[in-house]
């Protein structure tokens, strides 16, 4: 049974927008064992996106398109592939309830343009879409096995998950589980050292691969064995622990969780609080503390002190210290760490101060070069950084290695395999 | 004339690879006059790559087919499409004594593997490759046209540029033109209602895309025309002119520019500074506002102020007046916005503080609930929301709304037709 990938949108056709769904449906589908031999990309021509879809069902066993199920004009799919597979559009008032009672909590009548998302496919099955007006629809064609998506990743996602994924369940080769380690502090090709001896004992039916970008790496196990849940948990877990004796010290998550996440649990999990002080990241670490749920429980503050008499006024950062070293120098680190934990009353002082550039680098304080220092009862730490990229890399990687060296401040929770 | 590009590879077919070439493909073919219709993306089996070729010269006038031209087993576009084609592969010396030369070069011998770049399918010409060793061809077959190019970067852009272009002087409509406009502050389907009207007066030679996300619109236009640039431009500007009448005070970019970047540079012109006091946000309006290079010319400080004690102590917020309204309330946003514009200097005090969910709601007080104030020296002015979504989505929304405040509160520098 061969899989296909269709996304539809003209936006997809230019020059600015790549389909990145296909990304993530592939690795979920890889997961329980099914590859995908092609993927289509076509835009709002309804003979266009009809030609795609013929062609789509004449080879593929397996077809998910996704895009072109929105309210307005040019969203043709759920009409074209009624035609290509000569069945009607049967109206739904359950979905237009549904939509109906999406706007109403927001205090807006229905648009009458989201009547056309109420209409379904004759036997298809309708997929709920928690996320946005679109519901999605599964249908099957003779042997064939067709998913209209969503297009926004917010909307596909889940769905894609809950109602998608589960349906495939037996299709693939059997029990496909997956585990995600992520990483910061090495680079790709230090990794791909280190790991050198691990892929040598990597079993065949295993299945492992690297994602790297600045500051952040990753490694995505998945066993596609034929034999029990049990047995493929236990390959994967002599994996992960054979990837951690040798990268021990990066691995900052085994499931997947994000660095913010990993070091907020951390903090709650020793009843301790922390308060920023962030020069060059501009906001970007409270930011990412503040996405995971509940840490008001711990994150106290961030003081986004861009300029130097935010520095001096905020924190008591000393003017001449600014003036002796300079906003971004290991001193004044110190200082703005000390500073945010003194005055904020946090357990944990977190201070960075850089260049971000692209502007702003001199011979000796080139763009990159970032400042991270650590206050706590017993002192304070800091460290010197140089990253390299464009601004926003630049500002992520002050993050990653600032939360980072939270996460390595911290005494580890006991191990649970997972 | 519909045009397709190809993409082999069966890593493209993972996870973790994604084909790149073809937005650079698309913006020179644009440029030209040549918009897309089709991308496909196959990998190395060679039934499945014949039956996209045979797909694709089926339905597309202009074939551009990339990748599978090395010198490995699973390089097998040129077999492939010669099979398809019905056309013999004929040694070429030349070739042959060109891959050889290079090989010399590095003082290596050429190796046997690099034979079968040799070979070129009956009638096609050769496109030179200086940057590796797989030269590409240019075929006509019937009234299409067929271009099978290398994969790697460095070696498609060039020949792509010095052989495919020129020979497609004259096939385009003209130069393609685009203009893309972001708008906040309305939803979706209220911007396909007002739109209605404008559709109906878009000229045939121009193609309008939507795309919608939370907090963020963008309307896209590009314009085929057969005509001048000249008249193409003037065109455009007709329908930008257009939706402004009917979406002007949403529309906050005219030429794709992030909020962050209109708000910095409208700041700069008037020689104005910021600072924020941020707490649902959790310093995502600092991040964003330092993303902006240059933004330490305008952006004072940001003060993060997630707890109540933050608030007081740091912006001066009495503590019977968060007692009395609660910390999202308008009063407490008011006073946010005039202590952060107080104490920090800053002509602009800009505060947010909200439920981002998702505990933390009551019945009085939902998860959304966000009042954004913005304090002048004329005085301070609040707005109350309502957001909707993830947690992640209230704090953008939030940003955005909060960013577009500050837009809206600066006069407009004169507008100048892009």
């Amino acid at each position: 049974m061969k899989t296909e990938i269709i996304a539809v949108g003209s936006e997809l056709l230019t020059p600015d927008f790549q389909d990145t769904n296909s990304l993530y449906l592939t690795a979920g589908l890889n997961a329980v064992g099914i590859g995908i031999s092609f993927k289509s990309v076509v835009g709002d021509d309804e003979a266009d996106l009809a030609r795609v879809l013929r062609t789509a069902l004449a080879r593929s066993g397996l077809v998910l398109c996704m895009g072109g199920l929105g309210p307005t004009e040019d969203d043709r799919t759920r009409e074209t592939l009624a035609k290509v597979l000569g069945r009607k559009l049967v109206f739904h008032e359950e979905i237009e309830a549904r939509i109906a009672a999406r706007f109403r909590r927001r205090g807006l009548p229905m648009s009458p343009s989201n009547r056309k998302q109420c209409y379904v496919i004759e036997g298809a099955e309708i997929l709920d879409n928690p996320h946005g007006t679109a519901p999605g629809l599964w249908l099957a064609a003779g042997r064939r096995r067709i998913a209209l998506l969503p297009g926004p990743p917010r909307e596909i996602r889940p769905m894609f998950e809950d109602h998608v994924l589960p349906r495939l369940a037996g299709s693939g080769q059997g029990p496909v589980l997956r585990r995600i380690l992520r990483l910061t502090g090495l680079g790709e090709s230090a990794m791909e050292t280190l790991l050198g001896p691990v892929y040598a004992t990597v079993p065949p039916d295993v299945a492992v691969t690297t994602l790297a970008s600045p500051g952040e790496l990753s490694i995505r196990l998945s066993s596609f064995g034929r034999d029990s849940r049990a047995a493929a948990e236990a390959r994967l877990e002599r994996l992960v622990q054979a990837i951690e004796r040798v990268l021990g010290p990066y691995v900052y998550s085994r499931d997947g969780a994000s660095l913010e996440a990993v070091v907020g649990a951390l903090l709650k999990g020793k009843g301790l609080t922390i308060a920023c002080a962030e020069s060059c990241t501009g906001g970007l670490i409270g930011h990412r503390l503040t996405d995971v749920p509940g840490s008001s429980g711990y994150f106290l503050e961030s003081a986004v002190v861009y300029s130097d008499r935010a520095k001096t006024k905020r924190l008591g950062v000393p003017k001449a210290l600014i003036e002796e070293h300079g906003a971004v120098s290991a001193p004044v680190a110190r200082a703005m760490a000390a500073g945010i934990r003194r005055t904020s009353g946090a357990d944990i002082g977190l201070a960075v101060t850089g260049i971000a550039g692209p502007g702003g680098g001199t011979a000796r304080k080139p763009v990159g070069l970032v400042y991270i220092a650590l206050a706590r009862s017993q002192g304070v730490a800091v460290a010197r950084h140089i990253f390299f990229g464009r601004r926003e890399d630049v500002k992520f990687q002050s993050s990653q290695r600032a939360l980072d060296m939270v996460r390595k401040t911290l005494p580890k929770p006991p191990r649970k395999p997972l």
